[in-house]
C-alpha cells in the first residue's frame, strides 16, 4: 500500500460540494489532487486554488475549476503534505520549494488538513532542514544572518545553479539539528532582511491524517504545544 | 539653501579612505552620492555598494569603485534618506521603493548615517504611510492581512499598473495614522505570508544629521526608546 495515497484520500472525503479548496504542493499533495479530480468528474463541485504551478497544471488537467488569488477571500478546506510534523501539530514545509504559496494559501483556510506518512511524524523538528525563501539581491549576506541564528544554511541548487522558487526567490535549507522553539525562530528568522519566509508552520494545521505502510490511517493525536 | 543637500555633505565627510560604503536611494542620498563622487575625484578611495539600481547607475557615472553583495561582509558606513525620524531614531523608510536593499546594506553595516532636511522630523510615525514590500503572488490576501493589523493598505502604482521594486515585487502603502510601538509592528507585519520586509527601520540608525533651511545643520538628540 502507499501511505501518502491512503492519506491524501482519506483527507479527501473532508470535501464538501461547494467548498473552495485549497491544493498543496509535493508527493502527498498530487495524490490528494488526483482523488479530487476523479471525485469532479463524479460531479463534485468545487473550485480551487493552488500552491505552485505543478499543482496547477495537474488540477487543470484533471479538470478542476480554478480561482484566482484575487477571489480568495477565505478557504473552506485546504489540503497539503508536510516533511516534518511533531506531536503538537507544527511543521516544516517547503521540502518541493513551494511553502510561501503554501503559507499564504494556508493562511486564508478555515482549514488546514496535513497528510503524511509515518516517516514525517518527529517528536521534535529539525531533522529536516528547514527551507527558507529569501530575496536573491544579498542571499549571500542574508545567508550569513540566517547562520547567526544558529544553523548551517545552504543555497538550494538544481543542475548547478540556484533553485528558483515560482516567485523568482531562492531557497536556503537551514540545518538547526532540534528546534525547540518553533514559533520563536520564526519569528526571528522573518525579522532577516532578505528572508520572504520561512517553512516553520506553527499553530495553523488543523487535522493531521498519517498513513502507515500496512495500508491503515490515523489521525496524530494532538500533545500541548512548545 | 538646499537642506537636503547640506545634511548630506555633512554626512559625507565621516567617510575615510579605504572604507567600505552603502550608499542609500532618493533625492537626499542623490546628495551624498554626489558628493562621495568629488571626493573621489579628489582622490578617496573607497568601494561601495548601491541599495537600489538608480544610486548604482549614478554611482558608477561619478567613478565610484562598486562591490557586489557577495563581497559585502561588513560596511564601515552607510549613509541613507529617511520619510521619516522619530526621536528615538526609529525611521521610515521604502518611499523610493528600495526599502528592501536598503534594509539589508544597512543590517551590515557598523554605522547607518541618517540624512534629512528638517520636515522628516516627527514626534511620532506614522503620518507617511508605511512601504510594506509584498510578493505579487496573492498580493490581495496579503494586503487583506496587513488590513487587520490596523492600516488602510493601497497598492502602489506607477502608470496605471503596480510599481515593481528592483526585486520584482510590490509595494503596498499602508496608513497606520501614528505608530506607537513600531518594533512590535514590524515583527506582525513581517510574520504576514506574502510580505517580504517593511519600511520601518528600528534601532538601526547611528546617527541622524538633519539639514535645515537656513542652512544650518544638526545631529538630531537621540531620546530613549519606545
Amino acid at each position: 500500500m502507499n501511505a501518502k495515497k491512503t492519506a491524501a484520500e482519506k483527507a479527501v472525503e473532508y470535501i464538501k460540494d461547494g467548498m473552495t479548496v485549497g491544493l498543496g504542493t509535493g508527493s502527498t499533495a498530487y495524490w490528494a489532487i488526483r482523488r479530487i479530480g476523479e471525485r469532479v468528474q463524479e460531479g463534485l463541485n468545487i473550485r480551487a486554488i493552488a500552491t505552485s504551478r505543478a499543482s496547477e497544471e495537474l488540477a487543470v488537467e484533471l479538470g478542476i475549476a480554478m480561482m484566482s488569488s484575487s477571489e480568495a477571500v477565505e478557504l473552506d478546506l485546504t489540503i497539503d503534505g508536510a516533511d516534518e510534523v511533531d506531536r503538537s501539530w507544527s511543521l516544516i514545509k517547503g521540502g518541493g520549494g513551494a511553502l510561501l504559496r503554501e503559507k499564504i494559501v494556508a493562511s486564508i483556510s478555515k482549514q488546514l488538513i496535513i497528510i503524511v506518512d509515518e516517516s514525517k511524524v518527529k517528536e521534535r523538528l529539525g531533522g529536516f532542514a528547514l527551507p527558507v525563501e529569501v530575496i536573491p539581491f544579498g542571499y549571500e549576506i542574508t545567508m550569513r544572518q540566517l547562520s547567526a541564528t544558529g544553523c548551517t544554511p545552504v543555497l538550494r541548487m538544481l543542475e548547478g545553479k540556484p533553485y528558483w522558487t515560482d516567485n523568482g526567490n531562492y531557497i536556503v535549507d537551514c540545518d538547526y539539528g532540534d528546534i525547540l522553539h518553533p514559533s520563536q525562530l520564526a519569528i526571528r528568522i522573518n525579522a532577516i532582511p532578505g528572508v520572504v519566509d520561512n517553512g516553520l508552520f506553527v499553530g495553523m494545521a488543523g487535522q493531521v491524517i498519517v498513513g502507515y505502510g500496512d495500508g491503515t490511517v490515523k489521525q496524530l493525536e494532538r500533545r500541548g504545544s512548545e
